[in-house]
């Protein structure tokens, strides 16, 4: 499908048949997931497809048994996890000295990454980092996050919401619809997955094909000019 | 351009030529952008769209003058901001009753938003809301989450990001190349934006078409296979 139709298509989509779908849809659709651009190619996301009949349902308990979630022929959970970097970080070191790529890349890979990812034990290097930053900053422009647990998280939540979206697109663009759901138990889900207390679950992704009244109406948007300011 | 073309396409592209963007180019991937799907549908988003050379100098100094800024046509940056329900809020609600949406939907627009997105004046709605989530959660399924101002820039960022995606996609399939950066100044961004100090800069993307060695080398990622769990 073209890619303005596809995103153009693209609805949040509340109800769905029972119709099956092929394994290869998200299948492909998961591999279009992983080609979004994403903080330092730390790829800190996970993604589970929730298969077992007795998890699905409960994760659809989780979901407050909305349709979207009750009736999706599948379930995806996104979820962020900051500790991953340490999962492709001595892969994508190989990987830049590889390419060849300038020094300095290899160095941000080799001692910044762990720097800049890492909080230490009960966060003590957070105000260690903030202190440095703010001093810094005064006299130059810093980048002045990620320091706490809760940057970190917030960062590897962006990224994985950019995968989720390439994600959506895909199963649309394959004649699928889906729905994201941030309406979760983040705790009971986290439970059932087990995962760890630092991992965040960014959405649950229901999908299928669309049945009736699958949307209340039309989309809204409020005015492209409202939220584009020309500075 | 066809949909995972385009997925497959896009990388994040660290030097551009002086080829200029036409104005149409940018406005249509704007208008992809708002398309995406986003928390409650309450566009919590601000794109800025740096036009005045000495902004736009300003800003690539705050991008530390890495050269996806310093070298880009065009510079956006893409702002969530918590407190924006309010802009779309009134017109929901109307639209929710306009299209006869269920009670419960309007309700939800009507009381549950304007709960959800208020922390109070010092936060001091934020441990009430705890409190609560945490006590209703020991029996049922809850939301855990947004309790905070952060929990709540954190989904507005969340929104923003999904945006940002169909931005650069839309870029791409127009055929210019784009670079999504995390490393800036947020706070020196925020002063220039006169940003309030509850938005949050999300991201600086610079765009145009790439020059040479806009890349390292090939695309990296880990396996597919790694990142996604069948339970």
């Amino acid at each position: 499908m073209e890619f303005f139709e596809t995103v153009e298509k693209r609805r949040s989509i509340r109800r769905f048949t029972e119709e099956v779908i092929p394994e290869s849809v998200i299948e492909k659709a998961l591999e279009a997931a992983v080609l979004a651009p994403n903080s330092s190619n730390t790829q800190t996301w996970d993604f589970y497809w929730v298969r077992t009949p007795d998890k699905k349902k409960k994760i659809a308990e989780y979901c407050f048994n909305q349709s979207a979630a009750r009736t999706a022929s599948e379930l995806i959970v996104v979820v962020a996890n900051p500790k991953k970097w340490k999962r492709s970080n001595q892969r994508l070191i190989n990987f830049v000295k590889e390419v060849k790529a300038p020094k300095q890349v290899v160095m941000y890979y080799e001692k910044l990454i762990p720097f800049t990812y890492s909080w230490g034990p009960l966060q003590i290097f957070v105000p260690f980092k903030w202190i440095m930053t703010f001093v810094i900053g005064l006299f130059r422009p810093i980048t002045r996050r990620p320091n706490s647990k809760r940057d970190i998280q917030e960062v590897a939540i962006k990224s994985a919401a950019l995968a989720a979206e390439n994600f959506v697109l895909a199963m649309t663009a394959q004649g699928y619809s889906t729905c994201m759901m941030e309406g979760h138990d983040e705790w009971r889900i986290g439970c059932l997955l087990k995962l760890p207390c630092h991992a965040r679950v960014v959405m649950v992704i229901g999908m299928g094909k669309e049945a009736e009244r699958g949307t209340w109406g039309p989309r809204y948007r409020i005015p492209t000019s409202e939220v584009v300011h020309k500075i």
